[in-house]
């Protein structure tokens, strides 16, 4: 991207051209119901399943929608990024898909499982030390070196407009809805979910759903400005990330709250889900039914859409494996 | 249920009457494709989701048809079984929507959690000594005590006819088929299968998949007549029951074959749809996979059916956590 490009703040428009331009490359994902979390919340919930997208994550509509918005001449040089999550993974498939070079860069302390991921996908995996500056250092070299394009994980118009595909589906497929939550943590699919519904549903309401632990956008939204957390901990691993200028923008202006849900919560939710719905989702995904549970009159009786973000976890090694609080 | 009846084979106009009966009580459930497992077998698999049934399992289908059958002098008397496992849990959530009691026999060392579960759903659980004897023992009294329907897993008619209702909605929503695979344990899905497709897609050939330590129905088929195992033990817990004369019919005159798996080709098939389809099945589910990939001649380039027929499992004790097997 170009300096003025990456100071643009997408629009409706280009989330129209992202939904063509991705289609061919990921699932139209279910949105599913349950009698069980209805009844348990007073709510009607209508669960978008991005849990059953490509690379197991919404991301990879970002991640596609930048891929395949490249000149030749760039996609020639790939594109680089760095992350150590489901951002790598997307970008991966979706440089695969155009057959072209993804070049991510990770902490040498990433799990194993994790690189053989991004490998797996088509992806080269350059090694670094565990750090931010190491890792930023690095990416910068790569980039400079192979005038690959960087795809930042969500402050990108490409991105953003690229995730509100997402609520746009959910819009068409749930028919009118009161509220939407969605998790929050660098801000994409909260971003690209206002960039949408703002359009299609201006009426309803946006909730942004956070851990507890890993609190630093709604200490922002409350402040006003963006506060970035330092290295929070959370078993919600997709949402330790800070709110970036191009996220901040929508964070600021169209979200009506964002609410939080503790450790314990997100857990419980997390299994809850798995135990009746028999799907597989991530942490990051079980924050916003936390937030629904903790939040019961703010909800009932209303149409709510939710968000399920991703269903990449490590199935030997589940949160409650190591909880007494879970009966 | 009187004796004539319960020498009654089903035949299709059961099966019709079985859908209309029970479609207000139960899930359509989709049929999900996974581009992974195409890609693995070399044959394009069509996924049926009964793990996202009502109570988690197939078998509501067969208890609905039973219970929303009775006349209402006879569901005045309530229904009766013994089970440990999924037909209880079915059982009682069919009793419970019709508003009519279920007696189930369960051993009194059967796990907290299922007794909770049947409870959950509002059936009565009744404690017996764990054996077979203490247990008909037990049920024969409450049956000649209350007046109460005792209905069978799947050597029932009604159970049968139930069941075909899952292969009537995938052939719809599949479209043809060269083959459909389900698992087999006392044969109820199969034979249900058999019956529905014998009708509406005759030359579909079907399939049973069975654990290698719990292969009695392959030794029956093999040797033309029923074959009873004494208590084997496999993963796939649901499949531990042998064929009764009701099942057996269809299993000697309708399969083209009873395929096999091992313990670890079960837990694989298991632990990769868990990994790669955000679903979750139960291990007597995965059994039809880790059969079409031990067979990939039989099925490559054929568009398969298969039968996920279950989804609970205890989430705290997954197979893949005690087996250094699985990488």
């Amino acid at each position: 991207m170009t300096e003025a490009e990456s100071n643009y703040i997408p629009a409706y428009d280009d989330v129209v051209a992202a939904r063509e331009r991705i289609t061919p490359y990921i699932h139209r994902t279910p949105v599913l119901t349950s009698s069980y979390f209805n009844q348990l919340t007073g709510a009607e919930l209508f669960f978008k399943c991005e849990n059953f997208q490509k690379a197991g994550v919404f991301k990879v509509r970002g991640a596609c929608n930048a891929v395949f918005g490249l000149s030749a001449e760039q996609a020639g040089k790939g594109v680089a990024t760095h992350s150590s999550g489901n951002h790598a993974l997307s970008l991966s498939y979706a440089a695969g898909r155009r057959g072209i070079k993804a070049s991510v860069v990770m902490p040498r302390t990433a799990a194993e499982a994790k690189k053989a991921a991004v490998r797996g996908y088509g992806g080269e995996v350059f090694e670094c030390e565990p750090s931010t500056t190491a890792r930023e250092t690095m990416l910068e070299e790569l980039v400079a070196r192979t005038g690959a394009d960087f795809v930042h994980p969500y402050n990108d118009h490409r991105v953003i407009a690229g995730q509100a595909t997402c609520a746009l589906e959910l819009h068409e497929d749930a028919g009118p809805l009161d509220a939407v939550v969605a998790p929050i943590g660098g801000g994409g699919m909260i971003s690209g979910t206002c960039l949408a519904m703002s359009r299609v549903s201006p009426d309803t309401k946006i909730y942004a759903a956070e851990p507890t632990n890993a609190d630093d956008a709604y200490r922002s939204f409350k402040a006003g400005k963006i506060i970035e957390d330092d290295a929070p901990e959370t078993v919600a691993d997709g949402l330790k990330v800070s709110l970036r200028p191009r996220t901040w923008h929508f964070v600021s202006t169209c979200l009506s709250d964002i609410l939080l849900a503790s450790e314990k919560e997100i857990i419980d939710a997390m299994h809850l889900t798995w135990q009746r719905m028999k799907i597989i989702i991530e942490p990051s995904s079980s924050v916003p039914l936390a937030t629904i549970i903790n939040n019961r009159e703010l909800f009932a009786g209303k149409r709510v859409g939710v968000i399920l973000t991703g269903g990449n976890v490590d199935l030997k090694k589940l949160p409650w494996m190591n909880t007494h609080a879970l009966t």
